[in-house]
């Protein structure tokens, strides 16, 4: 039997995967990278060979790693893995002046930005974003599947009760115990009345989702970014020119050039009329 | 004898072409296109017939055209072509908060940035960015050349005298009469003040300067932009993040997002680890 991955031997979601092999009489089992959650690390190879049953760790665990790279940051680290996406005019603008950034990116970029969606275990947006837009944060693809979790991270003031959100039962990060019309709450430490960014996401990866679209607003996505929990980002830069100053991508201030920060960029494409950057 | 354009008949900087080829005894011309300047515009062709001369104009004019469009731009509509160009981290700044911008992109697309000066006919900048860059606005590459003429932009206040683009002798464009060190002065027509933007484009253009990079500052750029006069753009998007709101590439305001106007993107290329990007 060859598996990337080492067989538990708890009770998780699943009973452990050590005794239906040893039950199924499999002679050998090669194995592409010990599992490093505590419950499991070792015991599971441990427990085949107590059976028996000859036992073969590749040597370079980099392969298996690679099947799903957030799963061991978040048993390394505890961390989910945070992707950063926005959309952004030429001249460097997620929104206008006035807040409004219905359509900055053309129709196919925001297919993309849909497909990007649907590969992410939840898609987090600061109250900010929830009260201008309204969003669902779904995956609107053609392809039923999976939908990622919305994940709101609450401000200090009440959440707006009619919004269309409440329908997919998102999970809400607050620094205080506050009502929800749906959903799950999980409190976290504050700062400044804000959830802590780090607790916050802390507590996603706890709840069982690893891989985040971070899709705003600024003040959020500049409080992640420099809490260091920015892995990559996706920036679709829209064929058009705002014309002046409007909303940045990020909020809060860039004081001087040498507090920028260099990330590599990895993937660079034209979609339509857009040109969709992938940096990390 | 095949030519793209038109023999001249008057005394420019070069006295008349036809006077030439007729002394050469040339039996036959063939034109690409007729010079839309006025001073010759048919009158070349009818000396050559006159003097028995065969002469055939090709029906396509668009290759002979694209030999040097910002030419026939100039003698059409009296405008030069203007390349608006800038640097920007992938957040949208190109200079932090302070001013500071050195040096956001990386070494490669400056280099490919002196490529581009070098051209062009000029390099046009404010009276701002003259004071907080003190650039030479040359064109640092391998291969001697002719250098882009230095264009400064000037406001109301004077131009700092110890500017080290003196030494290149620029051409000021200024809505009053300025003392300046060295270089050329153009008066035009004002508006608050400030030179007005097509009778700045067009004075330059009157000076024989045809293909201009407008290296702004954002005033300058968002000045041009919305009297429509930039023709196309070449943005260095860095492999960089400034983490919050610096100085956008065009400065005023960006109302409302319908005040955005579409360009289309042209190329895309990855220089080093930016990313450059061309529209029109």
């Amino acid at each position: 039997m060859f598996v990337s991955l080492e067989p538990c031997s708890h009770h998780g979601r699943t009973p452990p995967c050590v005794d239906a092999i040893i039950a199924a009489g499999v002679g050998r089992v090669v194995v592409g990278i010990g599992d490093p959650d505590p419950r499991v690390s070792g015991k599971g190879l441990d427990t085949l060979r107590a059976a028996d049953i000859q036992v073969t760790v590749s040597p370079s665990d980099e392969e298996a790693r690679s099947v799903d790279p957030s799963y061991f940051r978040h048993r390394e680290t505890g961390l989910p893995t945070v992707v950063l996406k926005y959309a952004m005019t030429l001249d460097g603008s997620v929104a206008a002046a006035d807040g409004s950034s219905r359509w900055i990116s053309g129709e196919e970029s925001r297919a993309d930005s849909h497909r990007l969606r649907a590969r992410m275990d939840a898609v987090v947006v600061g109250a900010g974003t929830l009260r201008a837009d309204d969003p669902l944060l779904d995956a609107r693809i053609d392809e039923a599947g999976r939908q990622p979790r919305p994940i709101v991270i609450a401000g200090s003031e009440p959440l707006p009760g009619s919004a269309r959100i409440w329908e997919r039962h998102p999970l809400v990060i607050s620094a205080i115990d506050i009502p929800i019309p749906a959903g799950d709450l999980a409190v976290v430490a504050s700062r400044d009345g804000l959830p802590e960014p780090v607790s916050a996401a802390r507590a996603i990866a706890d709840s069982g989702y690893y891989d985040l679209l971070l899709e705003g607003g600024p003040l959020l996505a500049a409080a992640w970014w420099h809490a260091g929990l920015v892995s990559s980002g996706v920036v679709y830069l829209a064929g058009k020119i705002g014309g002046g100053k409007g909303v940045s991508p990020l909020g809060g201030l860039f004081p001087n050039v040498d507090d920028a920060k260099s990330v590599r960029i990895i993937a660079v494409i034209q979609i339509g009329n857009d040109v969709r950057i992938e940096f990390e």
